[in-house]
């Protein structure tokens, strides 16, 4: 249902939101009324394939989850101060699919929430505050959870909010596009390569006398281009951080709920139990619930702080209701299967088109969470940021809904709801390796100031970030301008 | 629906619910399986009065903004990156009730995340981090809210979370029981006293050459107690804080959405224009919505400090559709007015009350925002924490919930849902006048360790805290007992 013309919603948006909060595709966004599994539809009813909404997990606005909420709307929506049996059978759920340490949930209303638990849990457990973290992660968009964040913090210009002297950044374990290369190391030493660095920040810390709090990472980490971790890095890195008395996080917020395929939850595609799990996103299939796990013993010492926890709307018998009927579609629909099938294939169907395309340096992904890494150059993998945002913007144009990513925005990133099936697979790649031939193409048939020259853009944020771009507009030597599309023209269908 | 008895809930519970937790009326807690309006129901159908839970604005389960939500649940949940309609009309509608400068807004789930960037936004536009908060103040469970919430942080015990250095105390402008006390100074000299706590302070920044980032306070103090501040105080304080170059923050998460009665913000009853305003609670019913609400000038300082604000769930289309909802509910159902007369006529009442019971030392409220001191000696203001306790507990026998609240837990507080009506006052008069006579004739009729006596509680936290006791139960020199009362059998009934 819409209320207003495009153009006004625009106009009011400019007017009244905070003017930090951005827009994908700016410079002719997207106005979505409804959407449905994995279609989004705009305005004027053109169905968009959603390749990146991983918070709709089980496709959006899944009648079963929405029925379920509505059920609960209507009977009760209470505080977690009084006893109910949605609180307890969530958390009794959530549990038994986590190894058995991992007994104890705390829930908030979202994953920033989540992540400052966390911080808060390991502090008052290890009496650390010494604070472990990837390269270009992304915990969160509170003080605390940026703190922890080197994607976000990177973009501050105004040198008000910097890391502080308690953080300690280690290189992310990016084994096409990191510190230490797959094409300059043997493979089977990348997860020692990267292990090692954080042991020695953890031995640094041990001279100065300091006692490590805590180290972080997603499983698989989004923000810095769908990284995945070599194998063994957890493991060793956790050996090195539960050796100096420090808590290990795996900020499963993004990638947990089966995304990984293989797993429920990706830390056990690296073979690791987690002192502490943050999840979030997915679990409410766009309802703001997420949750903190722990074990007795550190909930414990939270406890013996002496300061209660409470959360207003944390818990809630909707938000549970909600999430607890998320987790019956999952295993009804058998969703954590079709994410290891489909990714399968979409990876290798990526991999083929790869043999066509040079500009393809890297395809990689775990379940339904994969990432192209696009390169000018397959031997210094110079990355091709500004070709990445043409694809994203030109694949708009043919109604799939892309985005980047990484810290040169140049990883095509995609993780779709669920629900994702072969054959939506089969057309993205379809109008890829298009749109791959026109780039090809016109970098042939034009000058150095090609089409695909851009500004490199970032929404520096979380999840559904990376798409910044206009399907129509480019830039050349800095002055935008408007591409015209000739020949092709099935392939240059205007949206707008 | 009940799924598991209530001890099988309470059990399953105290296995997997983060230890930190708490519940009301701890040792007999009350599991609540519906509710509707200003009652909620037990699992034995037992009604309540709810005479606390200000969140459920509008009546719990209201049919108008529960279908406003399924209506959007069914259509479309995602984030604000995508033009929707909802969220600019909700902007607009928030916007439309303060004044004119108040133009720009940031959605959040929580109050907490409000708070959260709320600071987040004084610090990037003042280029100050010194932050300035009343005693006895709550702001939020993040980390950086606690920072600035001395009556959370007054419970940490462990040492590992304190007041940082650039955390500035003031006392709370508590009239009846803080530093300058009404009976000890002219009542017109009060707001000038307490103002200069802070002149004090900003004056010694300025001596130190820091500069002040933020003031923050809730428009009424709800966690200290009930505090109603004198006029003229936050008029005096804003000045002194813009003076010195920092931005005022009014919380009205508790006490915003016409609770005050007379305005739609409280801080409207001080006749002062915040820079800032953190709302959230009530304005989603139970809903996890919340908001920050700023110029466009400290928005612009914010977006120009580089970093993208994205926030996940906040404004997405489901969450703006409710909070419409609870707006269109409150102004149709004429439930600010309502909460102006039945407020007046609660305090009227109370007052009458006082006039038999010297236990009451000060009765004190806003519309439906209303405190009870109690005390052991109206010269003295001895706080009557045990008699308060007490109090509750018997309440609760009596089918009504209230709560306690304040340093040292001897305030009754109430905040109900904003439909309560004069014929719930008359209820909650009648008992009380009942409860409060049971306490008189007992302390006259037992010995010094009287059936009133025991430890001091409390839920160290927001808005819903404070009820942490047991009809059944008390302390006599610390040991615990259960109590049996005698006689008076139509006001002892046991509801467990």
């Amino acid at each position: 249902m819409e209320r207003f013309s495009k153009e006004i919603t625009l106009e009011k948006r400019n007017k009244h939101i905070g003017d930090a909060c951005t827009l994908f595709f700016k410079h002719d966004p997207l106005k979505i009324t409804k959407a449905s599994k994995q279609y989004m539809y705009d305005e004027k009813d053109n169905a968009y394939l959603d390749c990146i909404n991983n918070v709709c997990h089980v496709g959006h606005c899944h009648p079963y989850v929405v029925e379920a909420g509505y059920e609960q709307m209507k009977t009760l929506n209470t505080n977690s101060r009084f006893l109910h049996d949605n609180l307890v059978m969530l958390a009794e759920r959530l549990t038994s699919t986590l190894p058995e340490g991992l007994n104890t949930v705390y829930f908030t209303n979202s994953g920033s929430e989540a992540t400052d638990l966390a911080i808060r849990l390991a502090n008052h457990h290890t009496h650390g505050s010494e604070q472990i973290t990837l390269d270009h992660a992304y915990h969160g968009h509170v003080i605390s959870a940026l703190d922890i964040s080197p994607y976000k913090l990177g973009t501050c210009t105004d040198g008000i909010h910097t890391h502080s002297e308690n953080i300690h950044i280690v290189p992310c374990p990016d084994i096409y596009r990191g510190k230490y290369r797959d094409c300059d190391y043997p493979e089977d030493n990348m997860a020692h390569l990267y292990a090692n660095e954080v042991k020695a920040v953890i031995d640094k810390l041990k001279k100065e006398k300091k006692q490590v709090s805590m180290f972080i990472a997603e499983s698989m980490q989004s923000c810095a281009g769908q990284v995945i971790f070599p194998e063994g890095y957890l493991q060793k890195v956790y050996k090195y951080v539960h050796d100096a008395g420090g808590i290990c996080i795996a900020d499963e917020v993004q990638v947990g709920f089966g995304r990984a395929g293989s797993h429920f939850w990706t830390f056990q595609t690296q073979d690791v139990i987690p002192d502490i799990v943050t999840i979030g996103k997915p679990m409410g299939n766009g309802h703001p619930v997420a949750a903190v796990i722990t074990t007795k013993d550190i909930s414990m010492s939270f406890k013996n702080s002496g300061m209660e926890y409470f959360n207003t709307y944390g818990g809630n018998p909707v938000s549970c209701a909600i999430a607890l009927a998320v987790m019956d579609v999952i295993e009804e629909e058998k969703l954590q299967e079709n994410a290891l099938t489909t990714g399968k294939y979409w990876v290798a169907q990526l991999n083929e088109i790869k043999k066509q395309f040079p500009i393809i340096g890297d395809v990689r992904g775990l379940g339904l969470f994969i990432g192209i890494d696009l390169v000018k150059d397959r031997e210094t993998r110079e990355p091709a940021s500004a070709e990445a945002k043409h694809v994203i913007a030109r694949m708009k144009e043919e109604f799939i809904i892309l985005s980047t990513d990484g810290p040169h925005c140049n990883i095509i990133k995609m993780k779709p709801p669920m629900c994702f099936t072969k054959e939506n697979v089969d057309l993205v790649c379809q109008k890829l390796v298009m749109v791959l031939k026109e780039i090809q193409d016109k970098n042939i048939n034009s000058n150095a100031n090609s089409v695909i020259s851009g500004k490199k853009e970032r929404h520096s944020d979380s999840d559904d970030s990376g798409v910044s771009v206009n399907g129509h507009h480019g830039f050349v030597n800095g002055q935008e301008y408007v591409a015209v599309h000739t020949g092709e023209s099935d392939s240059v269908t205007v949206v707008k």
